[in-house]
């Protein structure tokens, strides 16, 4: 029950020992971003669309300006690849064929199809606000129906999943680690900046409602898992 | 010369205004990121696949892991989709209908191919790690014939392209500017952390080596535009 076990199409070809198959680790790094790429077909044609996505247990939905053409005259279910990506660093060998990246990587295959229902459709845009601002629901206007109408949203589960994740330094040949080059890693995060109130905000409001995680130069990945209870970094699967 | 003119796969269905074509800013968004998704089909199966990549004027190469998978069976020519994309922020709007994110996000179309040329594969391996770290090149170990060969290069011309950009504050509903509710942009940007020498580093090598533009804090995608001469943020398409 704890493995989304992976079929032909999402087992790993090579570094299988970067490759890791858990629930919590498929959930761990999917929760730790809001952007997606999703890859469908229409009409022999591969689209590549960056989206926002949130999880509920082992479904996935999304929302957005792609939405109108990936649904397009695909009825009920589209095929689809949803990919989440954190560059976690640079890395650093004495050889370029030695260098690599530190990364999480978590691939999704699923029946993509649309949510007709409005209640659905209002708990799960809710759902949505409250996993990127904890309590903001609450503080804003309800949608109104016409906003509920116009806004497609889509759901997917979880079919299979897999995920890789590469950490650590480099792994360079035995003859080269004598040689006189700087080796290491490079860190990289998704870091929060200053928050810009918006030109028509009257004066006296503070931020709350919802951005209180949203502290200057704190990990947006690390934000992001703690909004949904997460922990912080998943499991790493290996070198 | 300098449009990139898109077809209808290209074009965008929705929010035109928020759209462009010319080749300048193509580029620009596309050398400001170091790792893409990549969707493709195999089997009638749509695949995401996140991998780093470089380019050289209207040329795209990548190589990785990925690669065996990608080009497995396909012979010279596999129809791909690459987008790049970036969060520059989160959008606070008073309305959850009117709440977005402030991105870049280059979608390119082409047929990707293996180059079997040796010396070929050398030079673009080689400009793919001076485009990361300038500089490195003269100071690495040569990759050997064997490393070469065991590499797969992939190339791709792009044939159409766009570009959406998002960026600003929030664009409410004119009822809605009196709530009592913060709006606002949380700026996301990716930044560097410490560097992390190798634990196999002998003592007294200094970073260098095309380490110089990493300084701490400092924006991953604006060191990589200034790697190929870029200068600041693209041209904004719009809000």
């Amino acid at each position: 029950m704890n493995q989304i076990v992976p079929s032909a199409r999402a087992r790993l070809k090579r570094l299988a020992k970067r490759g890791a198959y858990d629930r919590a680790t498929v959930h761990a790094v999917l929760d730790a971003s809001v952007v997606c790429h999703i890859a469908y077909v229409l009409d022999g044609q591969p689209y590549c669309t960056p989206t926002a996505y949130w999880r509920e247990g082992d479904r996935l939905y999304w929302h957005g300006s792609s939405v109108s053409r990936m649904l397009q005259g695909q009825g009920a279910g589209l095929p689809v690849c949803l990919t989440a990506t954190h560059i976690d660093g640079l890395v650093l060998a004495r050889s370029g064929f030695n260098c690599s990246m530190n990364y999480r990587s978590v691939m999704v295959f699923g029946t993509a199809s649309k949510v007709e229902d409005e209640a659905h459709k209002r708990e799960a845009l809710d759902a949505y606000v409250e996993r990127l601002f904890p309590g903001r629901v609450a503080a804003m206007r309800r949608p109104t129906d016409k906003e509920v109408r116009a806004t497609a949203l889509i759901a997917m589960e979880i079919e299979e999943a897999s995920v890789k994740i590469r950490s650590g330094p480099p792994h360079d040949d035995e003859d080269d680690l004598a040689a006189g080059i700087w080796a290491g890693v490079i860190p990289i995060a998704e870091t929060i900046g200053a928050l810009q109130p918006c030109p028509l905000l009257p004066a006296g409001i503070a931020p709350g409602a919802g951005t209180e995680p949203y502290v200057r130069d704190a990990r947006f990945d690390e934000i992001l898992r703690a909004n949904v209870g997460g922990g912080l970094a998943p499991v790493e699967a290996g070198e």
